[in-house]
């Protein structure tokens, strides 16, 4: 069996609104990508992939028995990574675009949340 | 400006043979998991995790202006981490199974895809 | 040019507030589905379906310049039946499960608040 | 219990190939549309509803157990429409964009395939 199989930290030992959290500001990263790529500009590529990590992210949250500490880890990385590169492209326009500096707070917001996330599970781990 | 935000390897040096035979990877992948989910086995809930992972990579690399060497590297991770969690939870009932079976092999065939897609990128930057 | 190319009713005449309701109803019942599916009871095929078909609806509205007043009116229709079968398979484990109890009332919540949108498009039409 | 929850045509009476058909249109669908809104065109709304519409259609039809014959069809009226309105809007560029006239191309084809699907429906009802 893969190292990777050990269990997920004891639910009971995890804090339940640090996820709870983290799926929410996923929810709303989500959201407001979605609507920045509407706008057309430079970012949207990126507000797009943002959106869609953001909706893997929170289901994934959602759907705990099927992760392991490995994959859980791993994915609020690339969660982290996306939403960086979004907030980035987004910050050049945030003083253009109403949209594009809501946008970029939001992949703050979902960055910090998963980066407590991630602090939460090694705590518990 | 992050220093996530240097380009991405020059596409015209990038070998796009590689990205597409992860793009269809990533692609069979989604479809093997989303019908071994519906087998309502201990696997389902990772199948779907990885199914969505699967679909958001792929799009992920029909997007790359929307996405950072450091963005793309963390996404390549975090699918091969989810399908080695899916992997491991299929072979389990590989003997039982043959959706399980193909589902397994569609992960182990992502991963490798994956992989080598990193090593693309490597090679090129 | 097709007749379906005729322009979405006037954004100034639609009530913002009806599509608002309707894109978080869409966004409950997603998570909620989503949580009911890793039950692995016999509901969880038509909860993956409703989850992946809410998701759309809230994102098509979020991009209502992509949309005709045709699409989004089938669309309303398709996420009106989807619904309507995840409710009923989930509320014959109503008894059984508050989580099925619960996913029931958030695809109750999602089904009025798309007949409302429909309701609001034919008005401003 | 709702009228909906009749079974659906019983799959050893249903014609298969006209289903898989539909989802290899679907998933090809969902990848033209995803290259086509990176254009940055005014078909790119249209082509990421077209894009998510055609994924979920693919999905519903690996998940047949959470699918009633009226969520079914009502799925696949959405899935036509909205492909017919992405088709309409890039066959506006299709002289400018070879992406746009193959976006076009695959909307087409999926719409076909989906209403064969529904032929094949009714006729095993």
């Amino acid at each position: 069996m893969s190292k990777n199989m050990m269990s997920m930290p004891d639910m009971a030992m995890m804090d339940m609104s640090v996820m709870q959290a983290c799926m929410d500001a996923c929810s709303a990263c989500e959201q407001a990508c979605t609507v920045c790529s509407t706008q057309m500009m430079d970012c949207a590529p990126a507000c797009m992939n943002c959106a869609d990590m953001c909706n893997t992210m929170m289901r994934s949250m959602m759907r705990m028995q099927g992760m392991t500490p490995a994959s859980m880890m791993s994915m609020l990385d690339a969660c982290i990574a996306m939403c960086q590169t979004c907030m980035d492209m987004c910050m050049m326009h945030a003083d253009d675009s109403d949209v594009c500096r809501m946008c970029a707070q939001s992949c703050k917001a979902c960055m910090d949340a998963c980066m407590a996330m991630k602090d939460m599970m090694m705590a518990s781990a």
